[in-house]
């Protein structure tokens, strides 16, 4: 199903019966509304103004368009700051107050903002709980985006210090786990503790993963008082929220998600591309400019369906030129579509578009919509009505788990920041070089937290996980599959210290391996690995192992270990080229009886429960690896440039 | 006429009378002096020491050389700042005060500042208003230069709110024109309104561009205000400002010089050219490094001229080599009296050189002077001699108008920077590309701001009026001659909103075209256009536009239009490479019988009433595109490396 | 000897009697302990703890290991810094108080702190002074790491108000030193001094250098004091200070030695390349990254022990990978060894590693030790043996005085930095390519400082005096040796202003040449000089010079004096690419008759008294450049890679 976002705010009233029926004859189901909308609300405090609201709901449900209500917490009004400018965050690196006058300017760790969102809440859910036109819910808007889950606050110093109270429950221990003896920085009370800012040189790294985990839980915690408020007043309803990209939230994404019925994602891959790929060449970056990187639309949605293990919402999907990146292309004919159907491949229930009609104002003037600001149809439309058309025909089976999860987890990207060792060290980039390797070869993939269930998984693959709980040890010693685990895993105690033995700690057991050293060179100066008679680049991590019972699979240009096995589970000592991980995961599927599908350039494949859908990226046509006698629902065995095919197998 | 800036109050006072002597003596007529002399003037708060000023005035004066004062409020001394420390700026970037230590430590928003600023002047005007050997005045010294146009202290803060008031008129109406509502930025009055700095994302561009306008507004209210304080104690004098490069100024320069009796320039080519070519290749930049590039001059120079439409002054003029750029090469031989002679020939009524004697301390010890700290001749002495030789020998016309205008529109820069849209997008590098144009075609140019009249030009260039107000979108439509108008023009309401109807909005009487979509690319990932069978880059702004009874004379490379006529009036939807404005600026001087004459290289002409002058910047000789039988009155018809020929038609 | 670095209070005191016993089995003669302990030495306020540092004491001094007690002052704990909060330093680039969190959280202008580190510091030596394991001192850790010489408190303003009265007397003189008349930048009293951060633009250069001066001599005292009281109490204890790189400290590295019985150094040769050598191409880096550069630790192991002009020590000598480069290889096998060969090669007494084991917890637990954190040998281990056998079989000779001494001059530094006047200018850059000249030549270089007596000497190198005393000028005046000045030599007066009479000024009766202008091109941009036939590029720094009397070198492209000679004393009037250097130094060297022995590549040779060095940084074998019937104490004629030989002359 088809859905869009919708300001009746940002426009004439009068237009809005107009709109609804446009949004209906297009075969739009769902309108996301006032995730903004707090000073329309809200316009003096303690004063609200519904009827606006009442009676945009109305005309789009009666319409016959399903609502999507937000809490408006994104964008706190003026009043609301100036009575308690202590809600303003504060910027970690600068130690200024980051101001009203765009969005997000609030404190998670603010008992005053906690107090102020969780009342608008209320009173939103309350006025709209069982508002007839209102399907579901979406909490707050993007929460964290502009890097603001951080703030180095006096409220967020005060709550830190309780945070770690909690934890620690004495200071001894506290100052034990986190080796403060080192530059006599040790603490006499929590009362005594700081910040990880602003300090002359770097800060201990159990101090700042402490700080990582206080700031994620405040918003954690945020986010769950929001949906339980929702869920007291919208009874039947469904709540979701509608997430930037995982990485880059700050906050333990699982936890985030873990009241919601669904995760939604806001997917704009030409943005993405621009700012992701600024460092690449223009023979790398112009054949991606105008579709972006055929994995980097997959990726998220596959994290974002790995969220709730359900299927998902694209809550806002570019309809061409944005206003936030570098560069601003418009996409490539048909992408509009491409990336709608990509996202129903990869488990979709809805795609839901930003923005109706582009606004004339303020900060996102220059962002397109469906339509433009004089109400004439802007070049996604027809994509958007022929997309309307070929889903109609389809009847989409329900998404079904893959051969092979790949274990996230935010925790190793965040020890990566906060103890790179080598500048080219970035857990992002892994693990998007092993999803990589995992679409080239034509596999599907789930994306699991640590400690999720492996069971049924053929294949696991473990990019890093680098401070393994208990649980997740065990889980993994649990998998059912053949089991690929990358360097740093078990590098980590839970307090950022090496574990007693040498790493790889609570991974040992499935690993009998230590970790003697650690280097990290240059990316433009890597050594090699040998794995039989290939030779592959590695550089940016590589690990002295003691191999202990393993077998020894490849081996550093000096001859010591670097890629070893025991049992089910294989270790790789150091982050190498794509072909590497190419070879050895293609190596683990053929054992693990894992059909794998090579695919050169901008080809992808994606199976939805017994439909495979074939998505070209490129600007020349492509053949679909469909079996003999495949029935295509959509496209044929040619699939033509941006466009896709999808078929059912004889 | 020559001149030169001198500091009395830096040198013993026996070598007055003979520095004087020199001065004369070399064929200069005028010294500029006293611009940072106030903690001399007035060493304590109130107590004024104006005998030594009376002296040197007298000093320089009977060696028949003509003074110009300054108002010395670009240094407030000490004592100043700790009486009264809300004088001191803020800078907008950090929060941070911007300390005592160098110049241009104050805030034009604070009203104690306008006070004593005004204070000084009004002392200063009082005692040397009427003294006889005073000839005119200079404003301040390089207003807003290291950037103080803009300050973020709480008398800005408290300006912009009267301003807004002044502005608007009631809340709603500002809310409704910055389109507010958009992320509930709404103010409930004008006590409410933020300064747009500090914010955790973009603010809105209406705010920022009003906070611009207010800037500037700040600004050309202190000069108007000190020019008339000049006036009303200097009867009979004129009145200048030694402007920095315009662009840098954050000012609206056309409203800055409004009161002026005209307008100088503060000529450094080779700190100028280090700056601006900084990211240049070596081969790019060898051959201007002791030159500085061949249009960098005349581009301000004509700037210059254009803010009164009257003779300009170059009143600092570099004569060696510099202190304060990246590096500081020393100019080629010869290019000290080609940099004065081009002036001149641009228009220039005086060339006054920066500075008598290089001083032996302080932040220009570095820079040269005419002669050096010990008194010897610097480098650029003879040079001077020869200058004023050849001056004495040859009668200047007045300057005539120029066939082609080029509007020059800060709002244009300023939205540019607002809302950049591209990395790409550079309001001044599009205005140097079109100005290089012209001067490759050989084209007189004067620069017009928008809303000028623009009868009797036989081509109007317009880069860029991305905001045209209903004066300048009228004298547009009243132009006599041929106007191509490049993209962005008439893209915003004066609130930076997009049109209704979409753009170019007030520019559709004259261009009735409609502007769908704008995408930006990355530089090195350019599409094209095609014109006739020529073909060129277009990448950095591109519209897709609707022509409607346009004819087309431009296609992108899918067959879009990208160049359209309509009636006398041209319009270039996307930024292209210099080739494809050479050959259309030159198919439409043909067209508009204006004659052109295509320089290769080094060399520039232009003229100056019935004179042509030939520059030549390169290292070889270069022929002079003079008719047959001209009259050379300098140089011949063959221009010697880095020197210039002069001739008139026969 | 060899030694290491300890650290009880990281490990159970259950460790602590093997660790010692295995220290002094691996050959280790020194222990150095304490430095960063004050959290445990007194936990709270007044209340302190001696007896875990007894006992440690105790443990290793029967083990037969000598102690190194340090002074805890690098870390203060959290309750002093709540106690005092104005001990925190200002980071004068920002404003911002830099934090507790790390190490080195204080002011050396706080009158607090200096009462409280000498407070401690005396604590300590009254307690251990005459300890009897207790061989000597280290004052502090690494005075200055972390950019710490240089805070802009409140406190700091106030000593440098003090400071600068002290230095002029009266605020007149102040002002006409600095020439603050310049931009009326003038004070009324001292009182009104500021320190020069923050202002709108650049400040004086006179101002800037006496703030770095006043910055050191605030260092300086604070050494001083702290020496004075291990004195009074540890009476025949020598004390040393384990220097960071001394560019690095921004403090007069002499003086700051003047009080030491000799200095010691901290080696770390890979992230000290990694970091010096960032910017060059992978083709540069590649052979260097697991060795270093194989003049970066010659230059300040010379400069170290040209401090005191006594042997030196290596406090701290990278055993492994570091964790604070921006990437950290493991060094090339045989390089731990063969670093500790060459400090002794150039005069070290002892070599001590960083650290006995790895820490497994905070800030630098990536960094490597001797053994792993879990008491198993890391890989230097065996090289420590083996240098450890090597040692006892070979008995040092006292260092002798080399035939060339180089002037170090940090006040030509800070004149670099204050007034760079081209982006390419560096002083350290500069001593960097004099002394690898030397080293390239197989010539021993002792470095001296400005004022040092230069009698013995062959030939004396001043890459740059800038502003020389007149016993300075005296000395170099009196040198029995060839001696080569290099240019901006003699450019400045004590206030940073052009000597009377141009540059040299206090050199010109050595060098009777005058300088009339300098110019900077870009690095990519340069002229040359010609000496002889052959021509060289020069670029960074360019003086026109007067030659007077001179015989003329080597001139300018242009033919203008570029390379000087009177009597025993050259002038290069320009930074010159390293050729230039090796033909001018080897031309003197001959004449002077200093033998040279040219050297290519990685190969490097130091003498010490009767034994000559060769040092192998390559990858492949070389030939040591030894006499017939050299008699070799350790290896052969023919240098293994990354190895030494070690020879007598027959």
């Amino acid at each position: 199903m088809l859905g869009v976002c919708y300001y009746p705010e940002h426009w004439p009233e009068a237009w809005w019966e107009e709109d609804a029926r446009r949004m209906a004859a297009l075969g739009l189901t769902y309108v996301r509304i006032a995730e903004f909308a707090w000073s329309r609300i809200e316009p003096d405090p303690g004063r609200f103004e519904w009827d606006w609201l009442d009676r945009a709901i109305e005309t789009l449900g009666k319409a016959g368009l399903k609502v999507v209500m937000c809490t408006p917490t994104a964008t706190p009004p003026k009043w609301l700051i100036d009575l308690y400018p202590e809600i303003l965050p504060v910027d970690p690196e600068t130690g200024r107050t980051r101001g009203f006058g765009s969005r997000r300017h609030t404190d998670f760790s603010s008992p005053v903002w906690h107090r102020e969102a969780m009342r608008i809440s209320t009173a939103v859910a309350e006025r709209y709980g069982e508002n007839p036109y209102v399907a579901g819910w979406q909490t707050d808007n993007e929460l964290c985006c502009h890097d603001t889950a951080i703030s180095a606050s006096p409220a967020a110093h005060a709550g830190f210090r309780t945070w770690c109270r909690e934890q620690y429950g004495d200071i001894a221990a506290l100052n034990a786990a986190w080796g403060n003896v080192f530059w006599s920085m040790e603490y006499r009370s929590f009362d005594e503790i700081e910040m990880p800012v602003g300090a002359v040189t770097e800060t201990s790294p159990a101090h700042r993963m402490a700080w990582r985990r206080y700031s994620s839980d405040m918003v954690v915690r945020f986010h769950a008082d929001m949906i339980a408020i929702i869920r007291a007043h919208a009874p039947g309803r469904w709540v979701t929220h509608n997430f930037i990209p995982m990485p880059e939230t700050g906050v333990d994404n699982h936890a985030l998600a873990a009241d919601l019925d669904f995760a939604a994602y806001d997917n704009y891959p030409l943005g993405r591309a621009d700012l992701a790929l600024a460092k690449s060449t223009a023979d790398e970056f112009a054949p991606l400019m105008r579709t972006g990187h055929p994995d980097f639309q997959g990726i998220l949605f596959d994290q974002t369906r790995g969220l709730t293990g359900r299927p998902f919402w694209v809550m806002e999907q570019q309809p061409g030129p944005v206003n936030w990146a570098n560069h601003n292309p418009r996409p490539a004919p048909g992408m509009v579509r491409l990336w709608s159907w990509e996202a129903f491949a990869h488990g979709a229930a809805v795609v839901s578009f930003f923005r109706w009609r582009q606004a004339p104002y303020a900060q996102e003037q220059m962002h397109a919509g469906l339509l433009r600001p004089d109400c004439t149809h802007a070049e996604a439309w027809p994509e958007v009505e022929q997309l309307h058309a070929e889903l109609s025909a389809i009847d989409l089976p329900a998404p079904t788990k893959a051969p092979v999860a790949i274990i996230v987890d935010h925790e190793s990207d965040w020890l990566g920041q906060i103890e790179q060792q080598g500048r080219g060290y970035n857990y992002q980039k892994i693990l998007t070089a092993w999803y990589g390797t995992t679409r080239r070869l034509g596999l599907d993939v789930d994306f699991v937290a640590p400690g999720a269930d492996l069971a049924g998984y053929a294949m696991v693959l473990v990019p890093a996980l680098a401070l393994p709980t208990v649980e997740a040890a065990a889980r993994l010693q649990a998998a059912d599959g053949l089991v690929l685990i990358g360097p740093r895993s078990g590098a980590k105690t839970h307090d950022v210290t090496i574990p007693e033995g040498l790493a790889p700690g609570r991974l040992r057991p499935l690993m009998p391996i230590r970790v003697l050293a650690v280097e990290t060179l240059r990316p433009d100066c890597p050594g090699s690995i040998a794995i039989g008679n290939a030779s592959y680049a590695s550089g940016l991590w590589r690990e002295t192992i003691e191999p202990g019972e393993c077998t020894v699979l490849g081996r550093y240009e000096d001859g010591a270990p670097a890629v070893v096995r025991h049992g089910k589970v294989h270790y790789l000592a150091t982050l190498v080229e794509d072909a590497a991980l190419d070879a050895i995961v293609a190596a683990m599927a053929t054992e693990a009886g894992v059909e794998t599908t090579p695919l050169n350039g901008m080809l992808r494949i994606r199976r939805r429960g017994n439909l495979t859908f074939a998505i070209n990226y490129g600007a020349e046509p492509a053949e679909a690896p469909a079996p003999e006698g495949a029935e295509f629902l959509l496209g044929t065995r040619t699939v033509a440039p941006r466009d896709l095919s999808i078929w059912r197998a004889a």
